[in-house]
């Protein structure tokens, strides 16, 4: 029993160890959140607690939210010094229900972010929510491609939400879909503070 | 143009606003983040942000990680007193290879998890890849899962990892499933330093 248990394990570790040898490059990844599950913003935030922890520089630009206050708008913007915050803050485009302002301040954060995708120093860039934009056509698709294929070599981005078209997963490095098996919220449980939002 | 934009998002509006309205419990939610892709254990550190944002306490325990530093344990452990962290130290199990061990440090660390789940001052405990101590049968299900029903009303839990089980995400109310589109490590790129770990 130990012995086979021992075995089992022995050959996971050999597979685990392959896996790691066989992984050469480094360098700066780009990462895709997707899907219609909970988790791809929050996600986004994880990693950027992991940056926190080696004191690296982190932007964040969050794309359509800013009507509701959040948990990370108030703990990245107003607790971490480290974290350079930026949120369009417009709220959901079906609550302006304005098209052109909405195209207005896309583009407006989109130079926030454009600026962070072109200088060094920071590590980790996370654009919450820019899908939404290239579905909706309020930012130019290549522009954005070219702008974080060009990006530095040692940074890292994520971009997360729905949709945002095949191009933007064929340049990205790793894409995960986050596919909702089920959810609170449908059985009848309100959205939850210092979870949700 | 204008018309037919304002009246989609019009509709759009009156969508998320009924569902809104049809969420009327108010209460701590379990969540399950699944599945092979990246983004599982990130984002409950995501959620661990939100609740700092609004000065909740939390608490976050790391069933197997240990043997390598990871910038979440360097952030919640050293730069984040409202947390109060805790890892089982003794690596992935492929490492070890010591069945009796491993379930002792497991017994002892889900010690710690369930003293989280009965103290209602916790707003929000992450329980990050406790699915593996089920699948491994490391520790004994049903206790889980009673430990977790049974807590405080007011306190959300996040569970991550592969696998677990059916009855764990049959009492979650939120589970998602992060499946792997692609990883950058496929493709011979290291994890890298303050995104993977």
């Amino acid at each position: 029993m130990t012995d086979k248990h021992k075995n089992k394990m022995q050959k996971l570790k050999e597979k685990v160890d392959a896996g790691i040898a066989a992984a050469d490059q480094e360098r700066g990844v780009m990462i895709v959140l997707t899907g219609d599950g909970k988790g791809k913003s929050s996600s986004a935030f994880g990693m950027v607690i992991r940056a926190l922890g080696y004191h690296y520089k982190v932007g964040v630009v969050q794309f359509i939210k800013g009507e509701q206050l959040s948990g990370e708008e108030l703990y990245l913007r107003d607790q971490c010094p480290e974290v350079d915050f930026y949120q369009m803050g417009t709220g959901f485009t079906w609550n302006t229900q304005d098209r052109e302002g909405d195209i207005e301040a896309a583009q407006a954060t989109w130079a926030v972010a454009k600026k962070m995708l072109t200088d060094d120093r920071y590590h980790l860039v996370v654009l919450d929510e820019l899908t939404y934009m290239l579905s909706f056509n309020y930012l130019d698709e290549s522009e954005v491609l070219t702008t974080l294929k060009n990006r530095p070599a040692n940074q890292s981005v994520v971009v997360t939400g729905r949709g945002g078209g095949s191009a933007l997963q064929e340049i990205a490095d790793t894409v995960s879909e986050i596919r909702e098996v089920k959810h609170a919220y449908r059985a009848g449980i309100q959205a939850r503070r210092g979870v949700d939002f």
